[in-house]
């Protein structure tokens, strides 16, 4: 069975190719390094450098793959918009792009990754489940609703491809680039952590999100062709642990084995908490929740990718900014 | 004040030109004339062909338009699902250019037309309200529905510019496009009733639709910069006059004074009874409604503008069609 997997030399694309290699597939991993490491695809895998949004016709004929698992996309929420043209032109029609070529070639199956985001501010008090109703308020979040309804779209008319959707949120683990100034809180903490710099947080920090250490969202990902619970269905997947950004602050700290201090940097436009119910994944995937990683043992496993490597060189928006207006200063110094 | 109206070389905003004209607006109008006539354009308005999906500085910076009113779109809803990434290029990444560049030249009012079609496959029989829930089920109306959500997140984060959604729906009269083979029902009939051609219905023709006469359409957008009711709102336009495929078939043949027949074609997948409720935008625009066109008397119109005219060559969709699996043979011929 051979699988085509986008954004492979990203994050949660390296742990998702591990697991579907280990589970037998073919894998052929497509990803523009944009903002992944070459050094990211694990040993097993074919690598081919290209865009998402380029013709992928000869590619898709020559592996005709299975199953497509398509999680390339421009991930900084908070940049998007300032960069909403290629926001939307890289994760939407990127991501129509690459479900054509899928279903030109006959792929039976695919996979997205899309986002807490698509939920926007949330409307309750209460976790949000699959059911709640969307009303995203960032380009992100915007265009990954977007790709969501186009899978649907796609296979209520042409037939196919079956999907499985995925909204993960604050995902953190070995392979994540800790050097991308723009998102993920986690990595930028552990790079301070390793820097000796100070934590840089947004606003008073009691902003609170559930963070998710990789394995279940990368075996979820890898075993959602062959799960029928997870045919045409979409979701939320992560961990269940809440915390402030003070509190991530303190737990980072601890697992770097240092003593944060903190640069409180004006506050952003951005959902103060927002937390996902698990319950249908954890019906879905029992076995993948049931071994699932601790998120203590999650950070110190971070901890030692974090202390063995090399702080790459910080990570650049991959296309100009559009709208400079508000731009945070401390992302206007990149 | 000056105004910017992208697409004014087509059918709703040439209308609207005309309008605000008489309104005393300064008017500028942008069109790639990929689906308009440059004949469209009113006397009194300045036209530059021009894409909306390029760099748009030059001219809005020249012009610093108050208000902008942003109509261009590649609106053929039924073909969308073939030309997926083209409609979100041209319709969602167009309109996010638009919008940025609108906001940086210090417009303070933004309107844009999105469609019935964001509301999707309805889950009730009875009219939709602008608080129903969107579900939109095919590539057109799932970049209309981001559009929308992209306009009040851009307001909301930048503080501006305020906005008038509308969503209209079957709209028709004097310069309709009649020659564009994926779209209009209401010009496709006008003009195989000139060409004394059988009228093509997909499926049994019992979908039913409401039409709008163009004014009232035409007419609110053109009055919502200046009405304080249609500040960051969304409004449901046009007329109430409910009816099947078929039972159209029968009024545009008496309009047009011919004897009608028939062809029916396969059924498309498409969405079979959408009905919209006016009381909102009849609230906000009461004299607008008041002074409405009635439908035969529409018909009339519409009527004595196809006669008179020379019916163009058809128009095609200016990409091209990225996945030809299941598009009708009526439109694979073009
Ligand atoms: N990490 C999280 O917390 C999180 C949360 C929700 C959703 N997601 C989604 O999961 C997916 C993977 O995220 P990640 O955290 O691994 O991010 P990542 O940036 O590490 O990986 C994304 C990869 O996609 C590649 N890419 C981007 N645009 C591309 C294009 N046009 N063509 C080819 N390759 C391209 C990048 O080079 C990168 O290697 C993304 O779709 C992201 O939106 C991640
Ligand atoms: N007519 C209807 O029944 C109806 C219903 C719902 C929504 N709408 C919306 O109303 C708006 C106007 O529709 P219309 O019926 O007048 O269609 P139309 O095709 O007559 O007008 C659209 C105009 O936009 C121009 N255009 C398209 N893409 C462009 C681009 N990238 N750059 C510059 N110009 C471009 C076309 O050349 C055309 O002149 C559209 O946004 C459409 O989606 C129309």
């Amino acid at each position: 069975m051979r699988a085509i997997i986008t954004g492979i030399a990203g994050f949660i694309g390296s742990h998702v190719a591990t697991e579907m290699l280990q589970l037998g597939w073919d894998v052929t991993g497509i990803d523009d390094l944009s903002g992944g490491f070459a050094a990211n695809v694990p040993e097993g895998a074919r690598f081919v450098q290209r865009d998402c949004c380029s013709d992928l016709d000869d590619l898709f004929g020559e592996v005709k793959p299975d199953v497509v698992v398509h999680l390339a996309a421009y991930a900084a929420e908070g940049l998007s918009h300032h960069v909403p043209n290629f926001n939307y032109m890289n994760n939407l029609v990127g991501t129509s792009n690459v479900l054509s070529a899928a279903s030109r070639f006959g792929a039976r199956h695919f996979v997205f990754t899309s986002s807490i985001a698509a939920y926007g501010h949330p409307s309750t008090d209460s976790p949000l489940t699959e059911a709640t109703a969307c009303h995203p308020c960032d380009p992100y979040g915007i265009a990954k609703l977007a790709c969501e309804q186009h899978i649907a779209a796609f296979r209520d008319y042409y037939g196919g491809p079956d999907f499985t959707i995925f909204r993960p949120h604050n995902v953190f683990g070995p392979q994540q680039n800790i050097s991308d100034p723009y998102r993920n809180v986690m990595g930028i903490f552990f790079r301070c952590a390793k820097q000796g710099l100070p934590f840089p947080v947004f606003g008073d920090g009691s902003q609170s999100r559930s963070f998710s250490y990789v394995d279940v969202v990368a075996k979820c990902i890898a075993q959602s062709p062959g799960n029928a619970a997870a045919k045409n269905q979409v979701f939320n997947v992560g961990g269940d642990r809440a915390m402030s950004i003070n509190e991530l602050v303190d737990a980072v700290a601890k697992a770097a084995g240092v003593t944060a201090t903190i640069d409180y940097l004006p506050a952003r436009k951005e959902v103060l908490h927002a937390h996902a119910d698990h319950a249908k994944a954890r019906a879905a995937f029992p076995d993948v929740y049931r071994d699932a990683i601790d998120f203590e043992v999650g950070l110190k496993k971070m901890a030692a990718f974090v202390q063995q490597m090399d702080v790459p060189a910080p990570t650049p928006c991959p296309a100009p900014i559009e709208i400079v207006q508000q731009l945070p200063p401390s992302w206007k110094n990149v």
